[in-house]
């Protein structure tokens, strides 16, 4: 099943939907326990998308594909993982801002994991059975914000810095995930799991050794050689084989207080 | 006003309150709007005090003390920051729970800022009107999964990792605070604000210019000189002059999935 949120023009409401080719159908009910489509049903064509998720936490792994033609080095002790504040998220098509301070900021297309049950002290065999489903991120970093004692923190939170979207699948095959990106058209990444470093069962089993994973939580899982740097006007798409397209804008933020 | 959570022994519910003395009493509405007290009161000796706030978001401040005839170095341009999941958050003697992977993590009393107000790009000057309150808290790491290049983000991320409480004073003075810890009865830490290296307006002021902070956002101010390691078996407390005292003991973790 395809999940999403979505608002109808004129409508401040979100609402929730399953997707089934153009169509969407609102449903009632929690997607991590139990749904029940309803009647009502709107053509893709007529309604905005928004993240497909509200996350509680999303923690992302760094420095996790190898370029093509590059030796593959053992799983490490301890991978780098990161977090993004809430307020990182936006939807399909909603502008990525950047305020003054900021010239350009590198994006990373990803297979974002959205997990479906509490999760503490899992094995990586055991993960799928944790997995809801997953989506495309967009895990943008203003890497001059990166401290210079290696603290991403700063560089990674700015509000609008974590596109999610379209939709979530939850029968998608993660192992075997093919990931690219556009930037204005022309493309910069194209690379499959195979140069994967930790893969997505270790990693998640991983996190789960120091953190109890909740329903909803979302899990960067890494972005392939290739990543580039956008600035105010540019237009990213990060493409995930099934998962459709996350395009975004780049625009200016308005100063406010 | 001090703000409560709390719970009465025997009963799932957690309560909000508002304490004075040693009485609580109930309300209803929002801390951050308004609140209208009930006249359901409880003697705070009969009820089980949770943290104070449940964060949507946990922001910690790293190396922001100096120790005592140590020169201050100016303001850092970027100081170093991360997050803390949701999962670390305890209450007032509940046990940080140790892994039987982690045999020892570093304690921390700090002052916790309560956000009240959404505040994006607030200059130093503005920060008081956006504070709620502050209370006490206990930001543990277990250094041994600080990561070589820098992030800190896995020691600081374990379940149970976040002791707060054991209330939120709404009129406490964050600038003049005196900050004190004591391991098994022994005082360790003892310090003022006099050490700090960003003040909490500018920290917080820094904060929002990166992301948006909501209310009910917790910001970690720093802990002086002398903080030290804990283990299993141990008791904890974090002490802040007029915020009362935290206190939590050590246990080991059962392994649960």
């Amino acid at each position: 099943m395809k999940f999403v949120r979505f608002s109808i023009e004129g409508n401040a409401q979100v609402y929730n939907g399953v997707m089934d080719g153009t169509c969407i159908r609102t449903y009632n009910g929690n997607p991590f326990e139990s749904i029940e489509l309803t009647q009502e049903q709107y053509p893709l064509d007529a309604v905005s998308l928004h993240s497909p998720v509200l996350p509680r936490t999303i923690i992302g792994i760094g420095k996790n594909f190898i370029a093509e033609g590059t030796p593959k080095p053992p799983i490490p002790e301890l991978p780098i993982f990161f977090f993004k504040p809430l307020t990182t998220v936006i939807g399909p098509n909603d502008p990525i801002l950047f305020p003054a301070h900021v010239t350009e900021a590198k994006f990373e297309a990803e297979v974002a994991v959205i997990i479906g049950k509490t999760a503490k002290n899992i094995t990586p065999d055991q993960v799928s059975q944790y997995i809801f489903g997953c989506t495309i991120a967009n895990d943008l970093a203003a890497t001059q914000y990166f401290h210079h004692e290696g603290h991403w923190t700063v560089g990674k939170a700015f509000d609008t810095f974590c596109p999610l979207g379209p939709y979530i699948d939850t029968e998608f095959d993660y192992l075997n995930a093919r990931i690219s990106a556009r930037l204005n058209g022309q493309q910069l990444q194209n690379d499959t799991m195979e140069h994967i470093i930790t893969p997505i069962p270790e990693m998640i089993s991983y996190i789960s050794s120091f953190m109890t994973l909740m329903p909803g939580d979302v899990i960067l899982t890494g972005t392939p050689a290739g990543s580039d740097f956008i600035r105010v006007g540019d237009v990213i798409e990060c493409i995930v084989d099934g998962l459709g397209v996350l395009r975004n804008p780049v625009n200016k933020s308005e100063a406010t207080t």
